[in-house]
C-alpha cells in the first residue's frame, strides 16, 4: 500500500524563520509555498529526495489562525511532528481499503493537497496515535 | 545532508499488538526486531521502501521500564510520534556539521542503531521541536 514515506508535517509559529533554519541545518531546498485556506495552514515544502510515485519532503506548517487544527496543535503540544504522510499508488482505493479494516476515515473523499496531490487523513487514534495522511502525487489517476 | 527519511519512530505501549496493527493495515513486513538495552527499548522495523543508502521503515518503540526516554514520553505525551530519522552519508561528519551550525547533540559520537546502522540524536529544541536521529546504514563507512 505505501510506495514512500511522502513528508513529515512540522508544526510552527513562524513558516519563514522555520524555512530558514531548515533549509540552513539541512542544505535543503524549498520546492513549493502555498496557502490551503480549507485546512487553514501556509506551507512549505523542502526537498529530500525522489521515491517512488513521488518524492520525500519535510513539510512546515504555520496556521492561519489560532482556531485551525494546525494552531490547536500549537497550543497544546507547541512545535514538533504534526503528522506523517504516505505515497500510495491510489488514494481512493487506499480509504476504501483502510475504511474496510475498520480506520476512522477524517476525510472520506481525497482533498487537494500539496503541490497538486490529491491526500486524505486517518484517525491518529486508529493509527498508534500517529495522525496519517494519505498522498497520491500529482499526475497519477 | 539528507538522503532519505529513514523512518519514523512510533512510541507504543504493545509491541506486538502495534506491529499486527500497522503490519495489517498497510501490508508492511517486519525485517528487524531488536532489543537495545542502552536506549531502553525492544523495536521493530516495518520496511516501507527502498532508498539512497538505504531504506525507508516505520519503527516501533516499547519502553523497557518506565523510566527510560520513550517510557517517559509515553507518560507524558501517549502513543504516537516519538522521532524521525534521517539517512546521511556520514553521520560522523554530520554530527559535525550541525554542532558547527549550533545544533546540541545529544550524541557527541555515533553509537550503535538498529539493523547495524550508526546514529546520533540532536536535540529537538534546536531542530524545530523535533527530536531527530541521523542514521548511517550499516556497511556504509
Amino acid at each position: 500500500m505505501f510506495m514512500r514515506i511522502d513528508h513529515v508535517g512540522i508544526a510552527c509559529h513562524d513558516l519563514e524563520a522555520q524555512i530558514e533554519l531548515f533549509a540552513g541545518l539541512f542544505e535543503l531546498t524549498v520546492v513549493s509555498r502555498e496557502v490551503n485556506e480549507e485546512q487553514g495552514v501556509k506551507e512549505a515544502m523542502l526537498h529530500i529526495a525522489d521515491g517512488d510515485g513521488g518524492g520525500s519532503y519535510l513539510q512546515l506548517l504555520e496556521p492561519l489562525s489560532a482556531e485551525s487544527p494546525v494552531g490547536r496543535f500549537l497550543a497544546k503540544r507547541g512545535e514538533g511532528v504534526h503528522h506523517v504522510a504516505f505515497g500510495v499508488p491510489d488514494v481512493t482505493e487506499a480509504l476504501s481499503a483502510l475504511g474496510e479494516k475498520g480506520v476512522r476515515l477524517l476525510d472520506k473523499e481525497p482533498r487537494h493537497g500539496s503541490m497538486g496531490s490529491s491526500i486524505a487523513f486517518l484517525h491518529p487514534k486508529d493509527v498508534g496515535g500517529m495522525l496519517t495522511e494519505l498522498v497520491q502525487a500529482a499526475g497519477r489517476e
